[in-house]
């Protein structure tokens, strides 16, 4: 257990050793191990958009293993997944890489803000994961029901020694498509998600967008023009960095906005990057250098 | 047990022993034991359609015991129906054909999108089936109650050692007609299936129709004219082939399109066929002379 | 046990001997006791119509009694009614009529097609019940919550030994008037209730109007006039005579008209009549003659 | 234990002699002890009305102890009232009186005509109760629920050995306001509780108003002017008398009224009063000197 | 134990030693300790309205321990938060303050009157509260739904030995936003609390107005000018004293305000203030020389 790991545990207080362990074969492995820094590999776009769009780019990637393959290779943190795709590899890769299970899962045709629930805390511990994965839609009209889902799963989960991950994704109700990437509603988002227990916060990268007019006061003569600075605001709306806050890129894009958003990240005091499409969507080669690098600017080598 | 029987459940990771010898029981038995591929007889068109439109054609139907019969004098893999149904030869045929408790049903006045939940994991373990059945129906509003109530029978199957296959069929929302037969969403319906844990996977012949906008750019360029290539690339959305995967011909049609289909379906890498109505639709000779003939395409024989 | 009860239990495959003993206490007792024949009495009139509707026509209908000794009088097969009233006279008439507890009723001010459950398995063991019974409404747009409710409902009675009776009524949604008679829809009513489970089935005696457009097709050519011959048809929609099947004659009318009725079950190979306004609805006296008479038609001495 | 208890307990067949057992409790209790008469002490008005409407024409009401004391110094039967105020006196009054909690509740904000679940059998027995009281509103188009729940919670409360009381009120729906007291509809609603299985029926006195279309034939030619006559038919069509039915007087009104409705009760063979505003919202002198009179004429002293 | 404490005790009848000790853990601790006085701190603004809005203004506030600092130095009785936010300092201040864990919790985006439940009992439990807290909004069209859940969630409380707070504000439906503040829609969301069977109710403090019109005849001729006076009321309504109520002061103001407040709830009876913005929104000093001259205005100093 390395010193940084070390200082970001201490910090989960009335946390039990077995999800604090949970925690720790995360940050302890891949070759960010111990730095405090995490890269994770998710793969639940066969869900959100079907097999062709998110595979057909890449069509070995169609194969579970193939992913499994990517995270050990090149050293990721963790992988998540929805629970056909973790269990399709969870012989052949035992003990090489820790899961995450996707516990919800929205699709293409989904007519409310809304996802099903489509695994359990029992099946995350069939498979052997070390953490549970649950998305929440901050703005939408069912996020109560979603509340009072992830607030039940986070109990059941910490009572199996799991710890449990939040996609904290605002979108639907009154939000507009910028307020989705506003940095109040990001923040807002993130904080929620502390609250509701979560040991490791997913949220998108914001924009420097204000989008709720109650918060304008608020945020009143600050400068968030720079990209550093908004994920450090969102580090201190979780807990001032007492919870692992990890960004995701969205949309797979060009290696150097990926390598540029992991240095924001990184330099805002963010603890890493959860990166899918822009993983799988490439060939195994450009992923592979594209993480590669990826790494080394979370090692602080670039 | 043959190699190819163990190749396939050599693909199930992190299945029980208890599940991969209810899908090796399906596997190695009737005339296709052994070979790979399955043939299942499902009856459950007197909850959808009614008696008469069901059976008034071939009255002999109306007894249960005439589908058992089929389904073991024609040497098929298993035999699929409602609790009814299946209970009322439960006892003349045990041992003779593995049964699948198909769990839900619609019916025709159905005005929502979804089916009832009428059977559950404890009669599936009464009545000694090797599998529970479940359809879902992608793209409808309700589809998350359906995902939710899949993955909990699932996991209770699972617990309880026995197999699970869903019938995956487009439907509802904002599909339209051609849109249920659609590649894309037929491709889309088998990977959702897959990602819910499912062991046999139940899909509809796709045309080369692509209905949803967003993917229309994922299949550029591509030839879908051939269907054994359709079948193919339901398969490859279906874990890469790790998944078995039997497809259904609807609705009552000539004998030569349905061995086109089977053809089809065993050139594109596809495990079989599921075939109702064009079973006991037809005279007891006559279908066992079609399904005499369906089984000798998938040994290779036509 | 007759050999005429022998028969019929069995075709009651995969049915535990505890749930077969219940139906034999039902076929054996009586005046029918061991034809195969069955006359039941349900008086659930008071949750759908009201007491003084029922009942002012012949006021010592008021008390639950009344039924009990009436059923016990005239020989019937079993008594059905709601929690309240067999609760009434389950210690005066212990042991003297076997009793099936209703467990959902409606009212006369229902707004939606669906029953309230106002039992359960647990107060039909308490008062020492042979069954369970339920109402659906096929047609209905909430029948997939009440199919849901009695596959529940259905299993609990089983391991609790108890037989179960499903009232097996189409109304509503698209049904006509007319349609609720139909001989198609009738058909489909009582094979759903089969599919379900149904030991014993309860549905009207049809018209020979065919309702659904989809249906006529399997009906062409075919000639209902005679009531005999749709009774066949539901018996044989009812797994080709596997199940009992007891009809209904409705409203309160002529005895003629009971007599022909029950002629008309018979000789179609219907098992039996359900008959309550028609019994309570007369004068004691008058009642205990009809009965008598159609227990004769039954036992085929008329 | 007099002969006219011991006359109403036999009633109660089916009844376990843990719940016949509280129902003497109330039945020996208080001034009307062995009469087979009772007068209960209803207080949820804080609930319906809110505590200034309920209790600022009588201050001393707003203390829970305030209804335990007159509840116990007029000798009544029995006091009934929601969780907080039972609780609130449970050990100053611990044997002194009867309780029965009111499990459900509803309140001047309500838009729908249904109740919230307030109390569960578990805080009634640890409250020492005799019974349980739930209200159901026959017109509702929420009644299913209502009656679903009832039906649940007086099984349990039954298993627990307590009683249940049931307030029914018919409400809401097609119900006109005249309706709501109508003769019809208060006998249909007290049979209705009857067949729900409640040990004590509470309805309000009708008038001669019938309301139901359907139900006109039923009742005509009959003469509902006097009180007493309408009394006798509610009483009928509980059961034939079978059950205990006490009558409820409404808003607060003069005392010669409240006499004459007590007489009318008596004399149609009503078990007796509750009264709830009629006592809270007088002096605590004129709230003694009316119940003593109103024992008295159940006494059949006036 | 002091007198004073011991009198408030004695006043829970039918409450576990376990709950009372809880109570007294709060009673007794901190400079309010003994006096039958109590501040609480609340802080769930960040749910309510995002962090940026509750803690730009003061940012070492983003940080849990803040918070727990600030009830520690300042002498609180309580400190009150949902779950993230008091597991964030349950191993630091461990034993500091007794914690009150916020059960229910809205967000800036819900569209309607309602709370997510964020928590359980049991996580009550495990992070050693000493009672659990609800909001319930009078008013709203969900208040039956509400109801029923804090029923239940304080019976689980209650026997796994835990106090109930709950918030009573009313809010939706047909008030009107005076009518929020109002007299009579306070004194009554109190009452319904109190019937709820709060340990500790929260109410605002309330205006003169009086919203509904069928209470004014109730408060007709009264002069409610004096806030003191309104005070008096609310306490009056939650059972004439018997139960803890403490008030709330709303947005930021200033402290003359907030002095005044408190010198009135004092005057009028109440048992103390729960001050949340007012305390985090200023300075740590300015909050701390606050909240020393409130504690002192309770403690009757000033």
């Amino acid at each position: 257990m390395t010193p940084a790991v070390k200082a970001i545990l201490d910090k989960y207080e009335g946390t039990s050793p077995a999800v604090k362990q949970k925690l720790a074969r995360i940050l302890m492995h891949g070759r960010l191990g111990g730095t405090g820094k995490l890269v994770i590999l998710p793969v639940d776009q066969g869900f959100e958009h079907g097999p062709a769009r998110s595979f057909a780019v890449n069509p070995p990637a169609y194969d579970p293993h193939y992913h499994y393959q990517m995270a050990v290779d090149a050293g990721l943190s963790a992988f998540a997944a929805p629970l056909g795709m973790l269990e399709a590899g969870s012989e052949t890769f035992v003990g090489q890489v820790p899961t995450i299970l996707k516990l919800n899962s929205s699709n293409s045709w989904a007519t409310s803000i809304q996802q099903a629930i489509t695994g359990s805390v029992d099946d995350a511990l069939r498979l052997g994961c070390a953490a549970i994965g649950f998305t929440i839609y901050p703005g939408s009209d069912l996020i109560f029901e979603s509340m009072t889902q992830i607030a039940e799963l986070r109990a059941e989960a910490e009572a199996a020694g799991l710890a449990t991950v939040i996609w904290s994704y605002p979108r639907g109700g009154e939000l507009s498509k910028d307020g989705e990437l506003a940095l109040d509603v990001g923040a807002y988002s993130a904080h929620m998600a502390a609250l509701l227990g979560a040991h490791i916060i997913k949220v998108k990268l914001p924009t420097a967008h204000i989008e709720q007019a109650e918060a304008k006061e608020a945020y009143k003569g600050t400068d968030w023009s720079n990209q550093a600075d908004r994920v450090r605001h969102v580090v201190q709306s979780s807990f001032a960095g007492r919870r692992i806050v990890v960004f995701s890129g969205g949309a797979s894009k060009g290696t150097d906005a990926v390598f540029q958003d992991a240095r924001d990240v990184r330099d805002g005091g963010g603890n890493g990057s959860i990166i899918g499409r822009n993983t799988f969507q490439r060939s195994r080669e450009d992923a592979l250098a594209m993480l590669d690098k990826l790494i080394a600017i979370y090692r602080n080598e670039e």
